[in-house]
């Protein structure tokens, strides 16, 4: 009998399920939604709220860490877990996706990319042995394969050129993992326990995608994600690329579609057997006054909220929403307050957590087809009012 | 018998008091640290982080909030503290203080202060009477009678005539307070329970400020602050001046020394008589990287601390003390995190109301003197240590 893998299906309801992730630093329910830290915190948040938020897992970025305090730093520390405090799962992403829109005067080669960091100007080459061994020393429960991740739009032959480098470099970056994980502890770099993804990619290409997803199969990984979505692609073509890709990936591993998205996202997603998400939405968008609430996005820093004593979300029961009202929450961010952006971000990441939970639920009672017409319609009000309300007051 | 008094001394050491501050939204354990809300919130940080800190009390600016949201919205929206969630009590100041330092092209006269705001340069009159009723408005469990704050160096001569014109602002304050409490209910604007204190003036001259006490105390107030300190005098002036002034503020009342200190003040004062305390250094200073810790102040953004796995103050017990290291608070600031300010506001408090707490205990054993010797000892102590290791660095 196999070793049991790391995931297993609990139920399904159609194409989503619903499922259990081990780890190293204790299991994921998915489906999950995973919070961005970036540099190893949460923005305008600590872990002890994500904690009582319910974040089974959160996403730390290889490219921001490694150059800044540095990935041999956090090793020498003892791991990212120890070196931010945070003791449940953690994910890694490669670095590719930050590399590509952050780094200065990058250059790509078959080896890797070398790039200029961001903060100072400094040169670095990045390839995916290292990227693999930088995720090492980091210590993620669950690291990803280094790849190249291509705009939108972008030709078919610069989609394919692209998508083969990204087959060669998963190659690479599985053989280094795998001789680190054989060399266990002997080494200076372990990664005993970890996970590591691969990614599929291929643009907007269906056909691209289908050859991507076997070759990123081929090389076998402990499990695969779906990466170049998200990039300014319309959405319906995301949907219906990421829903194809889906379909391509072993239904007995975890399915990760990387940095989506909307809630609405989300819930469609799902319905398209996706486990696992990341995006900075919810805690981006909360520093620029966007709350997402059962109706609809809303900008609490609109006038019309200056006196509105109803809570962001009537029907949330977050810390922020039991507490505060819409007139205080409009007056934090009129004053710039640093307490306007936790409050904002607490509730946007409880609205995203708990609608995973309902989704899980829903999933379990065979009634996700039902739980997603209704979010939708409850979803798109507040999208409707809000524009009409902006109209009159304009 | 007469009405008891809002405020019980319940324990005496040398000079030194512990007592309790009764007002409509609770009690307040002196002596007792106020956190500044400025503009309804402690920066970085949330209520229920104060509540689990402790903090019994939190004073916020009248001035600000009179510009922004505006005191009649906050009235309207039942005062400040439904406004702002906060269900314990709350202190706010009369506007003197900042219509000083902050307001732009301002203009004293007899019946008050033309200013024009700091934000958007719109034209105020804030007048004693004003003053009164905006805080009747936010309806804070104590208010502070409009005054004049003089800076430091200010001649005797225009001490004395600030000094004065303070005497009869505070008649008026308390004239108009005294109406608003009588007329009960029935007014657009209702104080119900608030508690109205004086302000002693008076600069560094001894005899302005025997005199100002004795005028202020004939006016008639619930309770008594010294304000015009920690203007920019030597810390041993600022020591001589409040200390002789306590001494001629009822021992029945509380005392208050208005934007007053460091931790070391804090000791000092409460030796001195002081009840009630409020500064912006503890919130300020952690934006700015500065931990207030057993041993003394510290820069967390200092290189030295970048791979220090040590908490921020080894004998602390806060959260972010018992979470993380100095290495990753360091990281935290260096990366501009903004979990770094809720940090570090975490840890700053809590040094300070843990402070107030321990003098409290050390009032009711009896054992103030000792403890006051140790603490000066041992915060004494980085203070060298770190200045040579800065010495060092450069």
């Amino acid at each position: 009998m196999p070793e049991p893998g790391p995931f297993t299906v609990t139920h399904t309801d159609g194409r989503a399920r619903r499922g259990v992730l081990r780890t190293p630093h204790g299991v994921v329910q998915t489906p999950a939604f995973m919070p961005v830290g970036t540099a190893g915190a949460v923005k305008a948040v600590t872990h002890r709220d994500l904690l009582q938020l319910g974040a089974e897992i959160i996403l730390a970025n290889t490219y921001h860490l490694l150059l800044r305090p540095g990935d041999r730093l956090i090793g020498n520390a003892g791991g990212l877990h120890r070196f931010i405090g945070w003791s449940r799962p953690l994910l890694t992403d490669s670095g590719g996706y930050q590399v590509f829109s952050l780094a200065q005067r990058r250059s790509v080669s078959e080896e890797g990319v070398c790039f200029r960091s961001h903060l100072d100007g400094s040169p670095h080459l990045l390839t995916p042995e290292g990227a693999t061994e930088a995720q090492a020393r980091l210590g993620a429960d669950v690291a990803m394969a280094f790849d190249e991740c291509t705009p939108f739009p972008v030709t078919k032959e610069e989609a394919l050129r692209s998508m083969e480098l990204t087959t060669r470099w998963g190659r690479r970056a599985r053989a280094r993992f795998l001789e680190l994980q054989a060399a266990g502890d002997d080494t200076a770099v372990t990664n005993r326990g970890q996970l590591q993804f691969g990614i599929v990619q291929g643009g907007v290409y269906p056909d691209l995608r289908e050859r991507h997803a076997g070759e990123t199969l081929a090389t076998g990984f402990d499990g695969y994600a779906i990466g170049g979505l998200s990039v300014g692609e319309p959405v319906e073509l995301m949907y219906e690329v990421a829903g194809r890709t889906a379909e391509l990936l072993p239904a007995a591993g975890p399915r990760y579609l990387m940095g989506v998205g909307t809630p609405l996202d989300l819930v469609e997603m799902v319905g398209h057997g996706i486990d696992l998400f990341d995006c900075v939405l919810p805690t981006r968008n909360a520093r620029n006054g966007q709350l997402f609430t059962s109706a609809g996005p809303i900008n609490i820093r609109n006038a019309r909220y200056g006196a509105d004593e109803q809570p962001a979300d009537p029907e949330c029961g977050c810390y922020t929403c039991r507490q505060f009202s819409r007139a205080y929450l409009r007056h934090l961010c009129a004053a710039n307050e640093i307490t306007a952006a936790t409050l904002g971000t607490l509730h946007n990441l409880h609205f995203y957590l708990d609608t995973m939970r309902r989704i899980g639920e829903a999933i379990t009672f065979g009634s996700f087809a039902t739980f997603r017409q209704r979010f939708h319609q409850q979803y798109s009000r507040r999208s409707h009012s809000t524009q009409g309300g902006a109209a009159q007051l304009q």
